[in-house]
Formats: C-alpha cells, sequence, structure tokens
C-alpha cells in the first residue's frame, strides 16, 4: 500500500472515531440539560452501545496495521510536522486501548457506573463503609490497570498518563513540593494577618435572570462565541465540545449567592475558547484535539482567575454589575469587591476553595492516589490517612469523612490520575499570563476597558491552535522559554495577596 | 445453532439498530431544538456516519442468516404471537434493505439533502425551474427504487409499502375515489349556505407564554405524560420519540393566532401518546413499534380534530383559556368559538386546510406521485398538472407555484408515497372514534367534564400496545369489525357541519 494512502486511511478512521465520540457528546449534554426524566435507563442504553461501538473502532486491527504501514514515511519522520504529531499520538491512543483486556474495560464500565450511585449515597449518608467495598474494587481494576498499561517508575504513571500524557509522578511531585513549601507559609502570613473581606455583599439578592444576561455578556466579552455555542443550566456545571462550531458550557444560579455562577461560566467558558479555537480541518485527529486536560484546565483558570478574579476586570464589570443589580450592589465600593472575591479561607470542600488553599487541597489527594495504588494505603485507612494530611496542610480535621474522603466524585468514576490536572491547570495559567503580559504589554489596560481580544489571540495562537502538535511540558517549553516551574503562580498569588492582607 | 438462540440473537440485533436509531433520534431533535447555529456542518457529519453505521447494522448479512434459521421455528409460525409479528416485519425491512443497491441509498441521500435546499430557495423565490432538475433527479431515483424493490401491480406500490407496510395503491385508490364522491358535495353545500364564522376571535393578542402554560395544561389533561417527554418551541412541529420514558414534541407560538399553537399541541402529543404507549420492553422490535404512519397519523388527527375541535372539549377549555386570555376573550360565546375553530374555506395551502378540504389536497398529491412515478406525467409538467388538478377539486386556481406544487417539502425529501397517509390518518381516526363510542358510551360526557382517560385507554389497549402486531389493515378490521372505509369520516364531518352550517 501506498504510504500516503495509509496515512489518510488512518486519519479517516480516527476522525471517524471522533465523529462517533461527538455523537456521544450531545447525548451526554441533552442528558444533563433537557432530557425527560424517565428516559434514563433508554439514555444508558445508548450511551454503552456508541461505548462499545467506539472501543471497537479504536482497537480494530487495521488501526495497528496502518500505523505499522506509515511508521517510516518522511513526512510521519518530519518533527514538529502534522503527520508525526498524529501518528505519534493515535499510536499511544492505540497502544494503550489494545493492552487493556476488554474484561478489564467492561468490568470497570459496570463498576464505576454502580460505585458513582454508591458513592452519592454513602456522602449523603456520611457512611464511608458503604462505600468502601466499592474503593476498594475500583482501586484493585485501575491497579491491575496500570499493570496492562505498564510504567517506567511507579505505577501511577501508567494512570496519570491518560490525563496528562507524558507527564510523571516524579517531575509532578517535585513541582508541587516546591508549591507547597512556599504556598504554606504564604497561607500562614494571610491568617495572621486578621483582615477578613465583607463576604456578605456577595450573599445578596441576585435574580437568577439578570445574573444569565450578565453571565452571557461577561462571558461574550472574553470571546466566548455564542454563534457557535450555548449556555444552558445544569447541576454541575461542565463545557462540551461537541464539534467544529458547536461548544456548550453550562452553570447554575444562586440567587443570594453572586460569586458561583459568574465565576462557574468565566470558568467554563475559558474551556470553551479553546475549545472554539482548535482548527476544524483537523476535527477529530490529535493536532485538532486539546492538548491535556492540564492544559486544559489552564484555560478555565486564566479565565476565571487571573483575569476575572482581578482588579481591573471589576474596574470594567463593577459598573455593569451595578446597573444589573442595583438593590445588591449600589453601595458597594470597587476595593470591597475586589477584596470579597479574593478571600483567602482554609475550608475543608475543595470545590469551594480560593485560589491559593486550593493547592493545597490538589496535594493530598494527589498524594494519596499514589500510595493507594502502590499499595502503601488501603482503602479502609483512606480516612484516617486523609485526616492526618488534611491537618498538616490546614491545621484542621475534617468533621466527618463527607467533609472529608467522600466529598469528590472522581474515585468512584475511576478517574484516579485526574486530580494532579487541576493544579497543572493554575502552574500553567500563571506562567502562560507572565509570558503574556511581557509579549502583549499593558494587559490589564485591556481588562479595565472591557478588551480580551489581544489576550484571547495569542492563547488562540499560542496554546490553543497547536492541538497536540507538543505535549503538554514542551508546549509550555515553546510558550514561554522554561519549563513548567512554581513561581510564577507563587509570585502572582503573592502580588494579588500582599496588598490585600497587608502581609 | 439453537432456534431459540438464533431467535434471542435476531432480536438483539434488531434492538441495536433501533438503539443506534434513537441515538440520531436525539441529535435530530437536538439539531431542531437548540444546536448552536455554527454546528450545522459538524451535525451533518455527525448524521451520516450514524446513518452509514445503522444501514451496515440493517443489512448484515447475519440478519439473513438468522432470519433462515427461524423460519420454521414453531412459536414463529405461530399465528398473532410475538414471535410470528417481529419475524415478519423483520424480514419485510431487511429485504427492502438488501434489495436496494448502496449507490442509490448514497445517491438518494446526497440528492435530497441538497435538493431541500434548493426547494426552499425555490419556494422562497416562486421559481420552479430552479427546482425542476432536483424533481427530475428524484422522480429519477425513486423510480429505480421501486424497481430495486418490486411491486405487483404499480410501481408506486413500491413507495407506499415504505410508509404503509402491505398497503396497495389500488385499495387506497377505491377508498379516496368514494371519500372524494361525496366530500365534494358536502363542501359545496358548506360554501352555498353563505355562513361564515367569526374568525377574527382566533386572531387577538394571545401571549406566548401564555399560551405555552395553557398547551401544557391541555397536552397534560389528554395523557402527554411530561415526566416521559419534553415540549419546546421549532419553526415546523414535530413528534420525536427516542426512546422509553422520553418522547419529545414541539410546537411553534404566534402571538396573534391562538389556534396554530392549540391545534398543533394536541396534533404532535396524539403522536406523543402513542409512542409513550409502545411496551417499553419490546422497544426496537417490531412488536413494541408504531403500526404504520397512517395508524400514527390516525392518533395525532384523533386528538386534533375528534376531539381537540369538539364542542365537549371547549365546554370544558374555554372558561380555562378565558382565564388565561382575558382580554382576548372574555366577551366570545361558546358557539362563536366553536364555529371558528371549525371553518370550512378551500384554500390553496394543505397544512393551513380545514378537517374536510384537506382531503382533497391529499388526494390530489396521491393521483400526481402515482402519475410521476409511472411516467405518465413529466417533472416538467407538474405544475400545470397540479393547477388542473386544483380547478377541477376546489373551482380555484393557484396564483403561483409557490401556492401550488412547491408548497411541500415532502418530494425533496424524496418522500413520494407519503401523503396518502395523512387522509388514512383521518380515515381510521374516524373509524377508530366510531367504535370507541360504541364501547366506552358518553365519550363527549368525559370530554366536558375535561376527562380524556377512559379513551386514552381504550386507544392504549386497542391500537398502541399491539405495535405491529397486525399491519393497519387488518389492525382496523380487529379494533372495529370492518376494514377501512370512507364512511365514518364521512358521518363524522357532516354530523359537525350539519348544524354549523345548516345545510
Amino acid at each position: 500500500m501506498d504510504k500516503d494512502q495509509a496515512y489518510a486511511e488512518l486519519i479517516q478512521r480516527t476522525k471517524e472515531h471522533a465523529l462517533l465520540g461527538s455523537c456521544a457528546s450531545v447525548l451526554g449534554w441533552d442528558e444533563r440539560t433537557y432530557m425527560p426524566h424517565e428516559g434514563s435507563t433508554h439514555r444508558s442504553e445508548q450511551m454503552g452501545l456508541l461505548a462499545r461501538l467506539s472501543h471497537e473502532m479504536l482497537t480494530q486491527p487495521r488501526i495497528g496495521e496502518l500505523l505499522a504501514e506509515v511508521q517510516d514515511d518522511p513526512q510521519v519522520k518530519l518533527k514538529d510536522s502534522n503527520h508525526a504529531a498524529n501518528v505519534r499520538e493515535i499510536k499511544r491512543a492505540y497502544e494503550r486501548a489494545v493492552k487493556l483486556p476488554k474484561e478489564l474495560v467492561e468490568e470497570l464500565a459496570r463498576v464505576t457506573t454502580r460505585a458513582q450511585q454508591a458513592w452519592q449515597e454513602a456522602r449523603q449518608a456520611n457512611d464511608f463503609q458503604a462505600f468502601l467495598p466499592w474503593l476498594e474494587k475500583i482501586v484493585h481494576l485501575k491497579r491491575q490497570e496500570s499493570q496492562a498499561i505498564g510504567f517506567q517508575a511507579t505505577p501511577y504513571d501508567a494512570l496519570l498518563d491518560e490525563y496528562e500524557p507524558g507527564a510523571t509522578t516524579d517531575e509532578i511531585s517535585r513541582v508541587f513540593a516546591a508549591l507547597r513549601a512556599d504556598l504554606a507559609p504564604l497561607i500562614a502570613e494571610i491568617a495572621a494577618s486578621g483582615r477578613k473581606p465583607k463576604r456578605d455583599i456577595l450573599e445578596r439578592e441576585y435574580p437568577v435572570d439578570r445574573q444569565e444576561v450578565f453571565g452571557k455578556e461577561a462571558a461574550a466579552a472574553i470571546g466566548f462565541n455564542f454563534q457557535a455555542g450555548r449556555l444552558d443550566v445544569t447541576t454541575h456545571p461542565f463545557c462540551s465540545g461537541v464539534g467544529p462550531g458547536d461548544v456548550r458550557i453550562t452553570t447554575r444560579y444562586n440567587p443570594r449567592h453572586f460569586n458561583e455562577s459568574i465565576f462557574g461560566i468565566l470558568h467554563e467558558a475559558g474551556h470553551a475558547i479553546y475549545e472554539q479555537a482548535l482548527p476544524a480541518e483537523h476535527f477529530g485527529v490529535p493536532v485538532g484535539s486539546a492538548c491535556s486536560l492540564g492544559i486544559h484546565e489552564s484555560q478555565s483558570r486564566m479565565w476565571e482567575n487571573q483575569v476575572g478574579r482581578g482588579r481591573p476586570f471589576w474596574e470594567h464589570f463593577l459598573p455593569k454589575a451595578k446597573q444589573a443589580f442595583p438593590s445588591a450592589l449600589q453601595d458597594v465600593a470597587l476595593d470591597d469587591w475586589y477584596f470579597a472575591v479574593n478571600d483567602v479561607q482554609p475550608s475543608f470542600v475543595r470545590v469551594e476553595a480560593d485560589e491559593a488553599t486550593y493547592n493545597l487541597h490538589i496535594i493530598l489527594r494527589f498524594e494519596l492516589e499514589q500510595a493507594l495504588i502502590s499499595g502503601d494505603l488501603l482503602p479502609q485507612d483512606a480516612p484516617a490517612a486523609w485526616n492526618e494530611k488534611f491537618q498538616q496542610s490546614f491545621q484542621l480535621t475534617p468533621p466527618n469523612d463527607k467533609l472529608g474522603c467522600l466529598q469528590d466524585i472522581h474515585w468512584s468514576m475511576g478517574g484516579i490520575g485526574y486530580f494532579p490536572t487541576y493544579t497543572l491547570g493554575n502552574l500553567y495559567a500563571a506562567q502562560f499570563m507572565d509570558q503574556a503580559r511581557q509579549d502583549l504589554g499593558d494587559l490589564d489596560g485591556d481588562f479595565r476597558r472591557g478588551e480580551f481580544g489581544r489576550l484571547k489571540n495569542w492563547l488562540n495562537e499560542k496554546v490553543h491552535r497547536p492541538g497536540q502538535r507538543w505535549r503538554a511540558g514542551e508546549l509550555c517549553q515553546r510558550v514561554t522559554g522554561k519549563p513548567l516551574s512554581h513561581q510564577p503562580l507563587l509570585r502572582y498569588l503573592r502580588g494579588k495577596y500582599a496588598p490585600l492582607y497587608g502581609i
């Protein structure tokens, strides 16, 4: 067979697999937004069929033949070419998929479906023992998974690689350790400052319909294209990139809490702006797909935190918010508002954490997951280990497992290896922002005028459009000239909090 | 192979094909309701893939082997059994599908996608010549289709059979001829009566949000289950049965026209009540699927016309409508309202036609389609033939093709053979209603009290739950004890219009 033909067929089959996956994305979005209550049983059958067909497409032996055929194609050997990146990442996905025994894949699907239900009930009832058998099964299966995939240094590497291709436990551990070493004193200084923002201004009357209008305006301002996307309401907000021209985000509104929806919308819009910038002509193949979960999260954190929790952003948007919510905001000064949305406060629940303490929540989970997968920690000992580590990091002990090791859905979904990507996102966001400020000059001036186009275009060009041409680490090196470091995030946090807390 | 095993595998493969089709239903619904504007190109690629996979599933040679295997299974030979009906109809669908050359299927898909676009533009511009090449292509392909499928009496039979399995052109022609012979004098008497309702009462201020509340209340009252369904807004209303627990209808609201949305909702709810009653355990196989388009349409017409345009219905609902729309309806008497929603008036456009003249629109199309497929009428002569027949039926000539042969989307979609099912629906609805009144006694008393459960339960049992156990003609015979006849519809129409028009 002609090598060009083989490459073309490989691309066509890969696109088809992605196209089927994007059908499942529509069904998944529908399930969480508009599906009638009684449709859930049928929906799970539809999703099961699509998952099976998708797995069959991904692991068809023809893909292996085509990969062998194209491997010494000169275009594929050309460094930094589309061909090279596509073949590298198709090969990675194919090899991961065929290494996993079909029985293990199906067992994981079955167990995690039921485990999510069990977790929900166990959390509700604050009953870790009810969840323990499921956690044991999942840890057991994920250990089998890591053995099947294989790893160089530690079994956790094999799981991490699913979400952050090419990253290693060792490398992440080093950056996280440095981050914690500097973050802990910063958080302690903040606590010792005795200063507190007027948090109550966030908890006034914010009518839902006006939150929606305001949120849409803000999302559009930072660059979310509503002609190629939507904003809907769900219990758990998410972003779903269906495909070119169709990227959807969701939020939830609390009529007595302003920042839940607005920062949620900015966060999801950050993910969506990334998806909307992926090159449509490469839909479904690696160079048209997002780089990694860490890089994806860097884009949501960039717009939510680096931009959306900044003073310049609110110099522009607070007057607009006052028009939308006159009774809640008429007496609120910019400084008070800015301080309120940047309150730092150790707390038990990760999803409610501020920008600084958030990362300690992640590091705790990252360490426990490694111990669970290596076998150093038994699932039955997870609550004690959690609480002990929590005390060390936060000088607080969770009053119960609901506010401790039962709080997150991830383990019940089999998502061990996922958590570190959240802090990687914070780190990449800070490092990219440093570089953007160097390249573009006075970005704060833009934000004060409600202009976000220069930053968005920079991200489009540097971070979004390359897709998976480079892995996350190399992308970071290329965009910022440096490997990933904890320093930009630390500098950014200290720079923000020092004046607020007088430290 | 064991015959039970063969049957089980046949059923499982048939269900899987339907399950994949139901994924496409969700995408189709989404496309018309919430899909972002720029998502349409990607959506057509998704739909193309699902159509191809679905066709591959339907025509896999394994189905042919399994059908051969089970054909002399005693359970399959048992008359009126689930096994017999399932195998009969799976065989029919399989044989239809494998008779069609793949190239013809793909050519039809390609041509009709582009023809719909061309039709839309041609209708807009009132330019039949622009549509003519597409109509020629489609008629040519549909003639090829009928040759490939095969037929006993006339090529149109092969097309009709897609929508109304087992029905023949000859049989339908006889019933339609009898209907026209009696309908024409009725319509003439109505015209000669000189009476006209006060139509303006339908064209007052009807705020859209209250129409929605009122429409939902009415749909729920007649038996649409909103826990297992939804009502949304689209330009062209439809009902989509995704699967058990998930049946969705749509409507459009006109703030200055009351009856468009309310009768549209009752119509689609009629379809949906049928879908919601199909036995969930048989999802995807013939005994769990709707019988035919004619029977489906009988259910929408039943609730829209037989019930929804009846005086008893409005005895219950007009007081409620007055509460919802006080300024529009405070001075409106029941008799005036009842007359207004039953105005008979020859008109050019089928979708705006009343219950009586509607059927003449259908008979005209039925006759033209037969002539196009037999070759007696060339597509280029369609406008002249249309106008001539229109003059004969309505004593009116369409002023242009936009109000004539360009008005309907069906031909551009390749849906030749579809139109007769609309009048079959009217005929079946009247015949079923006659029987329901015989079986259940005073149904009008129920309707006056806003009670529709006895009729719905009767339809569930007699018409809905059998699925495709019997073909439409036999179902009619079993439910009403008689073959399909034009007399119940005629009697119903004369019974309604005689007092209104004093004829």
